[in-house]
């Protein structure tokens, strides 16, 4: 049985949107339980409603919220009592809980996460994003966002915790990483990107492809794809947007051609496929236990999503390991 | 009269290609003569086969080629009689011409465009693309991958070549200026971009409207986009491979499903939209007239599309001067 802790608060669509994807994932894996937190008024209506399996479900009540104005530093020290901290501060101390989803703010999640699951290395943790590759496996992007400046030192180390959760998720025994770049030459990329990859390719117990260009990064050539947590923010925007504009064109065409039906269909499969928010949400990496970024608009199957990539998680080692 | 230079090596498709290109953009703009420049018995040849208008367009015979293998620095010197250095040479030496073409090196082209075509603040050229955004308009974004590593300065510089350029070229008075961020807000961002965001905001010759996201940066929000030359390529790249793989998608679906016809009616539109490569390339901008870098695998649009640019471009300043 593994049990997670889902923050209800801090969803951009309330959280009964929560609370019923909690329950999906309920129903969809048996090996599930859940430890909700957030206010307990608001939990028990909605999981009335939604008649939650009472064996695998309890209730922290926890009623303050963090707000995405909330700043991090300050929060995390002042709003210990939110369902967010409270749920960091649970999982931290207890054996029995194995990782933690969050949709609130993205900072506070963070800086919690230090405060209360860092690891002995002290290294900074990570946010991945995990992408569905064109050839049906997925590629885990790290740093997706959390450490905007980098050092050569935090992409390698990026480079083993990618490596750590493909290895412990989908069982790739050697997990392909590729190093993003303007150009696959060795001798392309900015500053960063050179130094990095004189140490990626120096690191025995790292699977180095090299250089990967933008346009192929999701294709599949790698399983963890390095970088900068602002590029890595680059990579993502940049795929949501083309693909959600490319979807408004197809629907807009849809309705000014002959065969809108069959159109139609394509572009609902299509949304399914490129839908980043229905994907789950960045893993922060380098936890004492896996902690998950909902995105604040994610629907029922993020949580879905999510809860399988803890799941999953959990089956392993919850962290790499500096030797 | 408009002239430019179009150099026909370097495409690796071939000079053929380019020339069948230049023949296109002939027939469309009544008021373009072209020199092409490149090996004579073959521009010539192909210049039969389709009946170029002979009282528009010149020769000039300069048989050697620049590769992909070519050293930038070593070439911009010991290969001066190459297609590439001949046309910059021309363009920097006479007045008749309004700028050129080139499929070939990018590295030499700039390279070269700094040895012949520096501008007296000798502040090293960026390259813009221009981009079709989601309203009709375009967005001209800049760098696109010639200056890999960059200082706030460079941006700023950046920041007034894309606004001279937009002016000039669709006469917006008061281009909207964006510069790439991670997040909306003027605290997120790298450490460059904070202090190119202090800067540009200062700035009174400049219409900066604030950061922008890499889901929005091709919306049409901003009219010139400012980044470095590493998230440049980002962006560009990342747009080509999403768009490129919703393609095959849709194409995969179109031979599965019913209504097979009418999708592929629709991917062909959209390929037309998203096709990068016939767009045109990018545009060395900070030079003393306009040099355009045609993709190596550009086929004949491209070469009509350019050449319209330069066209647009030489009906105002050609380059911004700094007060």
């Amino acid at each position: 049985m593994v049990k997670i802790i889902i923050d209800t608060q801090g969803s951009d669509r309330g959280a009964a949107t929560i609370i019923r994807g909690a329950g999906a994932a309920l129903r969809k894996f048996s090996d599930l339980s859940a430890e909700l937190v957030g206010d307990i008024e608001e939990m028990k209506k909605t999981a009335e409603e939604i008649d939650l399996p009472a064996d695998r479900v309890e209730f922290l009540h926890a009623p303050t919220s963090i707000t995405n104005f909330d700043d991090p530093a300050e929060a995390i020290f002042k709003k210990t009592d939110s369902s967010m901290l409270r749920g960091l501060g649970e999982l931290s101390r207890r054996d029995d809980v194995s990782g933690m989803l969050s949709a609130g703010n993205t900072g506070v999640l963070l800086a919690g996460t230090v405060r209360y699951l860092l690891c002995a290395d002290r290294t900074r943790p990570a946010m991945a994003a995990l992408l569905p590759a064109a050839d049906g496996s997925f590629t885990c992007l790290v740093d997706a966002g959390a450490t905007i400046d980098c050092t050569p030192q935090m992409l390698c180390h990026f480079a083993h915790l990618g490596t750590d959760t493909m290895r412990r998720m989908y069982s790739i025994e050697s997990p392909r990483v590729g190093l993003l770049s303007n150009g696959a030459e060795p001798t392309k990329g900015n500053k960063l990107v050179k130094e990095t990859h004189v140490k990626l390719a120096e690191d025995p117990d790292i699977n180095f492809i090299g250089n990967v260009e933008g346009n192929t990064a999701l294709s599949g050539v790698c399983d963890v794809l390095v970088c900068d947590g602002f590029a890595g923010n680059q990579v993502l925007k940049v795929t949501e947007g083309t693909a959600a504009r490319i979807m408004r064109d197809i629907i807009k065409y849809a309705h000014t051609h002959n065969g809108g039906e069959a159109i139609s269909a394509l572009a609902a499969e299509l949304m399914g496929r490129y839908d980043i928010a229905s994907l789950g949400g960045g893993i922060i990496l380098g936890a004492a236990k896996p902690v998950i970024k909902l995105r604040g608009s994610s629907g029922e199957d993020a949580v879905v999503n999510t809860a399988e990539m803890i799941i999953n998680l959990s089956r392993g080692r919850t962290v790499y390991d500096k030797e």
